[in-house]
């Protein structure tokens, strides 16, 4: 059976941001599981879903946290699926100190860091982790890709029509 | 009886920083207990303790840790118990990343954080909490403000004579 | 009789932002003083005030402050209360310049900082320090603990729902 | 067959640096094939052994580079595979050049990013990344972790008996 | 025949920002190329039209681009010709990290840096560099700068009428 | 009589950065009185040393603190005269908290910031104040300009020599 | 004679921030001259301005600009008054460029730089410089002061009637 | 005749800097003139030799300065020539500050700014805008560039057999 990939976000607040992370996921045809989760406020229940993640068949962790962002080291402190970090861009720094809480983690227990705000690689970096031992998902990725490229050549033909 | 403090460092490397805070909180009197322990190597140990901190007698709780500091916010998660972060300076960013993990707590869970490095200060912080309600506590930090004072004044004294 | 807490603001700006923090500890019948005093304007004010807070009944201060915030360091210098420093985000630089100013505080003279803009956590950090010997006022702060705890498991099962 | 793990650096001068993940992944029993190569300076052998990767067994591959560090970006750019990014601290902005230089990608070509100078971390993430697929592999993460608990414990342990 | 100057940038949305390059080189009778490329949705067509740049009679290359910004880079990677760089602020960290992502290039491969968002500058440099051995243009750049300052004595003069 | 100079410092650790002011000072054959005084540990002492400074003969007065330093915006509250500030870079952040803390001042109270650690620039604004209304110390301050033109043409003849 | 405050701005969109320290400074009856000049866009005028500001009865400059704000260095090049750098807030890096640039100046040539669009406290730092030899200007800054604290008394008188 | 290239540096301090730059344009077999100059302390020599280089052969000039680097800025505000910055590394700030006030320029005098302490690639900037118009200098830099390709592809052939 395929894995599942669980969306974890500090706050509701961030939802708006990480949805994104999950249509992309959805469109890859991955199976998302979505929670409202904190490092600080629900501790025991981050805990034990990190603990028990693997054995209930996921295969990448995906933790959305703005400020002093903990939720992904904290979730990767009890698992050792592979845990991606989004930091959120909060009222004030500009998402540098979510970005630092992140990726500056200590030896031992790394966080996958994606931009700050930067919900829709988060899922395809996931779909990436998944599709090493899974063909219909890598070609998907590729289809991804190809996309992406003719989109931009569009808007490059577009933009020569237009000048 | 009087409330202990305990002071956690995140690595047994933060020690030589730690050990200005351990003296500091003996020479008041306070009991210290310190502790390894990491919020993402052994999660597990520090949830027990910050958990278990106010029933074995301790009054306020010492954090310190560099990078991604995530230890104070962890203890702070599981405790009422006032939390003290020391951000700790490593080889790069210069502490800031720290600063930006320990402070920038979100809504509900404070951290108390003084400076980089600054444990000196977070011993004095955790004996001022103490003495809120400790008249003799209270009179020793008065007492040492005074040295401090008188500190300074002998080296302006000293700088007039020489200059 | 109970410690009262001192809120005290650099700048009536302040005052929107520094409300979290009155609501938050009028909550825990806490007893609150709430004034509008400067480092650099009434700074005869500010150390008379700080000088006499303890005899004045006080246990904890608090400073809002933003810029070059002082507030906190000065009225620090006058007292062995314990002084929170709530970072207070300007026009320019985000905050980091109040943040700085607060957090970095030479040896011998700790402010106990929080987040920038973070009025509640300041609130709370000041209801820990009182509740050490209050064993009441810590009741109220594990009730408020679990209720956040609560908020959070709301809001990720009305999620369930609604995804 | 095991997927293999590249280890690409930017420079020569980041050997130091890259040895520890090197090491990391042959404990780990993972293959891993490490090369010099500049996004700048060998543009065409980085993208063609980006397009090749998949093909020729890799799973995983992981770049080292300092300052303007495009060479995580530049082989994700040629890749379906999950591209891991190491920022090298250089001479100056203590790392935090390379530091946004990786994380900051755009949309749709993700790099999970390490902390600065983070190669044992990297290491470990693209070993959690095989592991996805790999109960092999996942037992030793879970041995190292464990591990890892047990040398704070120790640690800590030491502590006790030396204070 | 006159060397062309070719602007590209890394996403449509960059056009209202690098519209001021078009219209300065154009009002210098420098003839223009625009595209938009990216070095990581298309890189393969961002190597081939720098590779080709020289050849096809570009002589100076302007690229636009926010976050990591690796496009002036990558373009620089496979041409000998003058390379310009405008960092674009995006949505979080207020350029800083398209700044240091487009100036921190390492030793043999440059990008001429102008100021975030700073694409009028971008096209003079390039004008500035054509002119080196075009005399006519030379002087469209004396006349330029002529003006500017005739523009700044306006302003004074009106300010001294106003006041 | 002429106006003196007080420089004050927070620390006797600042007396290598300050001696290179008091030499420039005595150069110009202002009279300079230089002071250890705190704005957190001698606070009472540094509102009466200004509050009478001006009454005692001074015409300008320097402060040098590093980390949070508040001390020339403490001084600066209890004296018209103008102020200005050293900020001073201590073991973490390299300054920037000294340069905030000093130059970020809040509107009623400037102090004339000055580099990090550029003591021999307050000196010589102190100087140019004093030199307003003192035709004599304007000549050397002319003559001090002079010299350096020349030190600077002697370099440059010296290295047309050499190279 | 009474010497005049002169006031340059690098662009005429400074204005808005400017004006604060035109009122301010008329307020204390100081003839202030307002100019546009640039550093860069009229060296010639802002040189010429500088070398003969004393001669033309200047007693201090105030400069004001933005990004890499040179204006306020330039005009101190050419001249031994005290000069008064205002870092001025554009669109981008929130001030930061504008406060190093006109901060850091290499040693010889000073710039008393004031906060971020500190424009008030420019034109009060000058006055203090100018009011050195002037008691009736003293006074006035005195008036000043002491305004300013019965302002912030009379809102902390109107807070507690409020609360 | 061909143009030469100026490079100027605000102290002879940035001498071990910049003989990077000197050396690889002699190695292109360009003329290169060198000065010390500074934009305050020589800021007349600085103006007069910016004003003159076009007539007198050069064809770019190379700026370098620390701190609040003004040098480029000035030197560009004087010609139409191309004007190259290097932002030189001081003793604070990491060459931060060096680096926004050579970038950050405003409209209409841009500057070309490389790396900090990138004195190499400055020089081989210099180099490729001369080439526009001159193909044995091309030739040359396409043959730089192919050796920097060989000698990566060399280190990565010895790094395969040392592993």
């Amino acid at each position: 059976m395929n894995k599942k990939v669980a969306i974890i976000m500090g706050s509701d607040s961030d939802l708006p941001i990480v949805k994104g992370a999950i249509t992309t996921l959805k469109d890859f045809g991955v199976t998302v599981e979505v929670h409202v989760m904190s490092a600080h406020r629900t501790p025991k229940q981050a805990c034990d879903f990190s603990s028990n993640a693997k054995a209930n068949g996921f295969g990448v962790i995906i933790c959305a946290a703005g400020k002093a962002a903990h939720l992904a080291g904290v979730i990767a402190a009890h698992t050792t699926l592979p845990v991606i970090g989004i930091p959120i861009k909060s009222s004030t720094l500009d998402g540098l100190d979510a970005l630092l809480s992140t990726v500056q983690m200590p030896k031992g227990i790394p966080v996958a860091t994606v931009a700050i705000d930067g919900a829709d690689n988060a899922a395809i970096l996931a779909a990436q982790m998944l599709a090493i031992e899974d063909e219909a998902l890598s070609a998907k990725l590729e289809q991804m890709k190809q996309a992406m490229t003719e989109e931009v050549l569009a808007k490059d033909a577009k933009l020569q029509a237009e000048l």
